[in-house]
């Protein structure tokens, strides 16, 4: 066997669900890539003869491989922080108070159209390297601070150029849907219409997006609105997702997942029909305890019928600057344990084979296994929970991507 | 004029009360430092001539400057860890399940009793960096994890060689009295006589501690046992604090404070006879987001209490393996705003000048003016609120510690 590299002396959580030990995991095990992918993965003491001269060869020392963390929700380009505007609303300040200073989302708004795409990417290269600490190997960036033609274009064509430039890999999303802005007040259908007609076929044309997401919600968009954008990204041969149910029950998720949408988002007040809908249609459910927590929400979503439907669940960051402004995806594992109740194995789900699920890259991705992506963390930890269990000392000693050491 | 290192072009948030701008903020300003001192400290225009040619001239190109931060409270010498535990309950498992499967404090402090100084040390230095990293300049470290002498000296040792080896200065704090261990049961008052005449002497003698510290709780030492620890601690000539009024209110901060206690700490069930006595007596009230987080706790503590009676309020990390085993003093700034409603000034304040006043260090850190230590960070923020306001992208750029320039 010729070899680019080979891993040994270390335990793997696979995340395959064909494996039926907790994690999938394989211990005392190895694991070998040539070219990008895995060439070969399991017990050492069935690891075949190799060129151990010309191979290099690493040992784990007994700690453990997980996929690669993949983050399949996030808003990490943006430009301005809303800093300001949170400290006046913790000194007292009013909604009003805070919309005449210029606050809320129209800020973020405001501030993405007047960046250049050099400052845009800048801010969020710092952003994605954050997370690849972390053990991030593929991330989802959404669009919708534009909210016009040109700014919805500029903000995936930076997260575009940083999947090009950064060892991690961007998935992205058009979310042109994410508000109705200040020219269309009272006209959302006009909006809408601007966005399937003049919006997306340029998102198309540039190849600017992997999928197409729409926030269908009562301070949004509406089931009927949401549901043309969605219809008309599918017609473009785009995969499709929803923001819904976050702050009421008003049947985006059902409408999406009997469209094929790969993912639906937030649903804290999703009921058992909409689990049955995504259940039906192999929809993901992502859950963001990030904006939970900030927004201190009590709402949770349905833990107990995701898991009773079999629905796969995501854990994802939400990372963005008004709603989740924590940029770190280990530490939403925590908070979905803390907050959300998962089991560490859940969460670790949510951060690999399920939010692959999600982006619809699971062929590639999110599981270890013989034929994948060459996408692994080695950490130091002695069990696999401890990923979720505690915070803040970094246990990523080791980041592979497409078969790739990376040094950070 | 002859200094060691100048910072021009910083905007200044000193935390000195007696600055009347909010964060105590000096806007295009200047420090130097000699020795390990800030000798000059105001807006750039005033600053003195001084040899420019032979004084390194940092350009801090607009960001700001605050002190160091200071974690007032944290338990982050141990072994062990408790992810096993944590897996367990989120599977389901009952107290007495996890208990019979070796579970709970008692763990650690198996683990701990166990260990050698070298690894306790090791694992402690990682978790240190962490903080260190972030910003923090000084840190208070409880025993606790011992319950017997040897073990008890141990940990104190461990963190009293942790400050000798470590740029960031470690305040030890002696917990003997932090649990009843196993070979006391239902014999509470046998191991009080226990830590008063046999470890504390040890402690002293050794000068192995800064403070004394009990748990005066229903679950561990009612209110005449605290009592006689915290006295026998302060004719040590030691200063006292207390873990109190976290599950029910049992008038354990009103005796600490009586007797002069430099910070009572958790405080969620404190009522306004408690925060008076704080008030009357100079304690202050240490703020742990962090367990309160971890724990789901719903009672928050008397934050407007405190702030009518002008308690100095403390934020601080808890960090310790079974109800906050989250190492980071920055994202404690963004819990205490997010759950506890503390403003982002009444945050910083809680990591710098409040937790110096909570050590009894105030005359030396916590505040940057003429004559304080030359403990400082520069940060990548346009205002103070930044540094509450979002986690993850570490915005510390400059750490100096007592006047020397760190490279982390
Ligand atoms: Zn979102
Ligand atoms: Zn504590």
């Amino acid at each position: 066997m010729r070899w680019d590299h080979v891993w040994i002396d270390i335990n793997i959580a696979t995340m395959d669900s064909e494996i039926s030990s907790a994690y999938g995991a394989i211990h005392q095990g190895a694991i070998a890539v040539k070219d990008n992918k895995i060439v070969w993965l399991g017990a050492q003491n069935d690891l075949p003869q190799f060129d151990a001269l010309s191979t290099p060869v690493y040992r784990g020392k007994g700690k453990w491989v997980t996929p690669g963390l993949i983050d399949a929700h996030t808003h990490l380009v943006f430009a301005g922080n809303r800093a300001n505007e949170f400290e006046m609303r913790l000194q007292g300040a009013s909604y009003e108070d805070i919309a005449r200073a210029g606050g809320g989302i129209i800020s973020t708004v405001n501030a993405c159209r007047e960046a250049d795409e050099a400052s845009l990417f800048d801010s969020a290269r710092k952003r994605l390297n954050a997370l690849a600490k972390e053990g991030v190997t593929t991330v989802e960036i959404k669009s919708g601070y534009g909210l016009e033609t040109a700014s919805e274009l500029k903000l995936l064509r930076v997260a575009r150029e940083l999947g090009k430039h950064h060892h991690v890999d961007v998935q992205t999303t058009f979310l042109g849907a994410h508000a109705i802005p200040a020219q269309y007040q009272n006209q959302a259908d006009a909006y809408i219409d601007h966005v399937i007609n003049d919006m997306l076929p340029q998102v198309v044309a540039e190849n600017l997006a992997d999928a197409v997401d729409v926030f269908c919600e009562g301070i949004a968009f509406n089931l009927e609105q949401s549901e043309r954008v969605l219809v008309a990204a599918k017609q473009a041969g785009l995969k499709i997702k929803l923001h819904s149910e976050q702050l009421s029950n008003i049947g985006g998720t059902v409408m999406a997942a009997n469209l094929g949408a790969k993912s639906v988002d937030h649903i804290e007040y999703l009921d058992e029909a909409g689990v049955q809908a995504m259940s039906l249609n192999g929809t993901c459910a992502v859950l963001l305890p990030g904006a939970f927590y900030f927004l201190r929400e009590t709402q949770l979503p349905p833990i107990a019928l995701l898991r009773q439907y079999n629905v796969p669940m995501v854990v994802a960051s939400d990372f963005n600057p008004g709603s989740s402004p924590i940029c770190s995806t280990q530490l939403m594992l925590n908070m979905a344990c803390t907050l959300f109740k998962l089991t560490p194995e859940e969460a670790l789900q949510g951060v690999t084979v399920n939010a692959a699920k999600a982006l619809g890259i699971e062929d590639s991705v999110g599981v270890l296994k013989v034929g994948m992506a060459a996408d692994f963390c080695l950490w130091d930890i002695n069990t696999p929970a401890e990923l979720a269990y505690s915070y803040g000392v970094n246990p990523c000693q080791q980041v592979v991507k497409a078969g790739k050491l990376i040094q950070q």
